[in-house]
């Protein structure tokens, strides 16, 4: 009522008037949940690794060209995709430690979280490129040893091979379950960062 | 200096002094990128689908336990891992159309544009894992294909279906690009949130 009257000293006028402070953004940090997910990763791909590489038997197998059975080793380095499989997983497991002490350090002091949070969803997503795709080649050339194929030939491996392919299929599921991290992790930083915009 | 003599009524003092409106936030959408990114997806994604369903080819083989050779079919469907490639890139194909539509259509209204930029980075990262898987089974499969396995057994297929393995490499280096054509995808939406942050 008064404002009608003559200009209020204390309250800016017409082109001065500008609209009250925005509220602090919600900013949702997840980093607690980041770093638990990262520490769960680098668990995943190291038992994955340690499983494959152990992955080593040795059966008296039919070679041909020979009259008798002959011990022969099957190690997971006869096969190129697995071998590429613990290329892939070792530069994984490695990254999990990096990320989890940068979390750890975003924890204590999160300047810079915006930052890392947009690094982050970049090299998750290669790193999920990477694990996906040797837990797919892996999977695929451990189907055939379970399974064969009879339509290219090719014998099956794993019922003289019993204790070797259940290694290789144990630590498939892990690289799976690692894969399923990534993607909740790319999932995550993507949320922080979309709850970091004020609209 | 005569802010310090008496108040000025045009300017606020003390309690209601209040920052400058923040500049509008530099907002970056590439949605024209995204939308040339997501038809060449689609491009990449029905031509390797195309070429994988193509491959077939009949040839004189040596079957077991049949005195003469006799023509013998190669084609996708004989493998499992070839059967989930085809698979995963039919879905990849068609959620590359619909994304493409929506795209288009945030270019023409912008509004939900932030919200879109959110659910794009989710399901690109899920459709990544998918392609990925499946570009390395195909490819741990096709690889045991062209070179064998001595350890395993498991002869080469390649020296007689030439064309059946043209087609596979081609199909699966096709697929290789559309993961790429993911990550970067994924990239974008997860860059453009960043950009809409107003720190």
């Amino acid at each position: 009522m008064a404002s009608t009257d003559k200009p209020d000293p204390e309250v800016p006028t017409k082109s001065e008037v500008t609209p009250p402070p925005l509220p602090p953004p919600k900013r949702v940090d997840y980093f607690a949940v980041d770093v638990g997910l990262r520490i769960l990763l680098f668990a995943a791909t190291l038992t994955a690794l340690v499983v494959m590489s152990t992955a080593k038997q040795t059966e008296l197998a039919v070679v041909p060209g020979v009259p008798f059975r002959v011990p022969v080793e099957a190690k997971f380095s006869h096969s190129p995709a697995f071998i590429y499989f613990v290329a892939a997983l070792s530069v994984a497991c490695l990254y999990s430690i990096i990320t989890t002490l940068a979390s750890l350090g975003l924890i204590a002091k999160p300047t810079f979280a915006t930052s890392f949070l947009l690094y982050y969803a970049f090299w998750d997503v290669l790193m999920l490129g990477i694990v996906a795709a040797a837990t797919g080649a892996a999977g695929g050339v451990a189907y055939i040893g379970l399974k064969g194929n009879s339509h290219a030939g090719w014998a099956k491996v794993c019922p003289l091979y019993d204790k070797f392919c259940r290694h290789l299929g144990s630590s498939i599921a892990i690289a799976l379950f690692a894969s399923v991290l990534l993607v909740l992790l790319t999932m995550l930083s993507v949320f922080s960062l979309h709850s970091r915009i004020r609209e």
